[in-house]
């Protein structure tokens, strides 16, 4: 057994809950599992399907993008997992998909509005969509750009990356995060059923409007904060 | 085999229903079964996956919302389901979920109208939709002030919790009940259904016409009242 | 064995494909099947789930509505499925659904236009809807008047049920015919297709044209008449 | 075995991937797999439903469609497949199907604008939709003229079946190829995700703007071409 066994399970495990919740098509999605001690991350191989995947398949990657242990190519997207690892230091787990309804909003360039309890129970604010990059960025180094494309966004937002675990990359996809690989998963899955539904509560209402502060604010601490009382 | 044990089979079947119906993602819902002569109900505990669940899980709370039995924290709705048994002496099971169409209808701070016979079959009213609560009952004791919220909604629209067995909570997501748990969670699978057709219905015609007083007459007496033949 | 042991066993195995096929929800969907010689059809009981459901539990009625043989009430749906039989003495399979996309279109109560070859496969004209019943039919005999609702439709618009084995009943709910309740199941599951795929073309294009002649024609012989080549 | 088993086998596991991806509603798709070498195809045979189809099924078809070998009828779309295959001399596998979404973009005589990098992944044109052909083409030999109608709609939009590997049919539905029959199928799932989302994103933003050229350029680059680094 490796050094990397556990991250490499982890990230494994994670990987294989994606086409059980029904977020990824083939292999349109990725899971990284990090060790902080360590200073890498385990994480999907490039292409490879899901019913082929193994433990022993997923590739070890340091915080710069440079593959430490594994045969095979990493995910085309590592350098922004590895972007995110470096400057976020509390988070061990992120997730990209193309899942249908998030990928939708990123599409549409909108910040999902926050319409209801199912969304405050997991973030305050809007889910924010950050805009595509400029040209030469894309031209460069791209997926290293789009880590810093989402770090920025955060910045430019005031936005604190422990309270809002989630984002979508316009004209792209969603990535969420969490401090681990099965906290980042679950955070994609609640994404996609948040979209789902402020989808179809703008159709029912066009004038929908937001949740309010008293809402937000209790339906969030509940399950988060010194006085939650969410669970066990 | 404990006193309560026959609640907290009825409370732990009726909770697996829930994945099975595609009514939850996660933890979002709990069913809860009363025990009328001993003044007691089982109820999900809080947060626990249903495929982790057991029927020894369950938690046993009075109708004042004090837990009477069970090792784990009862689910964060329970203060709800307290106040809806200790008014509404003739039910017996009670379910919350956020499912998909039920909760948009309930985030568009909609009624569901009444377009067919589908939705008459169940009840002759259109399916209420409760305002959000008021700053200080949300910043209050939030799920017991839901439960009141409920109540007075009732009691305003003149409703009968014997005859309309569900309602929207506005911004956040529906409760049912019945005379069994059982029926509790076949009447949140019906108002998901209805709640689809019933949007479908707005985009296929935006003018649909409600439900004629003859059809729903009809089609409820069908299933309901003296001269009911549906069922064996 | 008993003489009506082949069309409890064709009605059954018919039934048990609606739940497979997603064109039910719990017990709101029946299926019959006929023998024209001895003129009786073997229809699901009313209100029995389908995982409760067996052969035995079949009903035996003949086309004026009257039960011959079961010991369980039939569908509470049988008189038109009699009227039906009756009248149309070409068919000997009916199902009658909610199922979702069909049901909205007949709670919209509008014809599902005819906008592609899906369409066309299976029928040259609209999917037509007929208009609720006036109130004495309703409060009247009203499952044996909802036979003859459809079969006045049919009559004001010429239509051959030979040809169109489908319709929609406003604010209700489809029906579908054919030659056997396989043919009949068949149809159900093409509608509910046919009806989606009509509401998101119309979301796509709302001016999106109806199909033209020339393709009308040469889908519908393809599958159909003296000169068709589909199938072996 | 004979000289055809390589084929019948890559069309037969082909066509049984369009139920598992959700493509196909009782017999309406097929796939075909080509051997060039041997000038010929094996196609799925008409009507045969896809769990009672065994790889003996598959019919030998030439490049004119004339059937060289098996013993039921090729699909009533033969002779497109054929006319695409002799023509486009780079493919060995078409598949054609009436998914969902894909179908309703067809009928609604739209292209399908490229909204994301999901789409630019795969391809960096919108989807094109051939018009519905003439009404002598169509009472004509139909088939044959469909493949020449996509025929020149690539020619007159100037596009190479190489890098675009799927069409939509007006009031039809699509085709897809490629360089095996997996691969083609694998299109046809992609388009049928991408025609959703397309629809999903003009919903949340009827003015959502298309992808801009460097967005679509990377990303195609990255899965395509000499510098490509996806997959292994």
């Amino acid at each position: 057994m490796g050094i990397y066994q556990h991250i490499k399970q982890e990230a494994y495990l994670a990987n294989m809950q994606l086409p059980k919740l029904n977020l990824v098509l083939f292999t349109f999605g990725n899971v990284s599992a990090a060790d902080r001690d360590r200073g890498v991350f385990a994480i999907k191989p490039s292409g490879v399907p899901y019913d082929k995947l193994t433990v022993e398949d997923m590739v070890i990657v340091d915080f710069d993008g440079i593959t430490v242990e594994g045969k095979l190519r990493p995910s085309s997207d590592t350098q922004t997992h590895a972007v995110l690892y470096k400057h976020w230091e509390d988070i061990s787990g992120i997730v990209h998909t193309h899942s249908t309804y998030a990928t939708a909003w990123a599409q549409a360039q909108s910040d999902i509005p926050i319409f209801g309890t199912t969304h405050a129970d997991h973030l305050t604010t809007d889910i924010p969509c950050a805009a595509p990059m400029g040209d030469e960025m894309i031209s460069g180094n791209y997926e290293y750009e789009t880590g810093f494309q989402i770090l920025n966004h955060f910045k430019d937002l005031g936005l604190d990356y422990r309270e809002v675990e989630m984002i979508l990359v316009g004209n792209h996809a969603p990535f969420t995060w969490g401090k681990t690989a099965e906290k980042a998963v679950y955070n994609s899955a609640v994404l996609e059923s948040v979209a789902q539904m402020a989808l179809l509560t703008r159709q029912i209402n066009p004038q929908a409007p937001k949740l309010k502060d008293a809402l937000i604010k209790k339906h969030f601490e509940r399950k988060h904060g010194p006085d939650s009382y969410y669970g066990q």
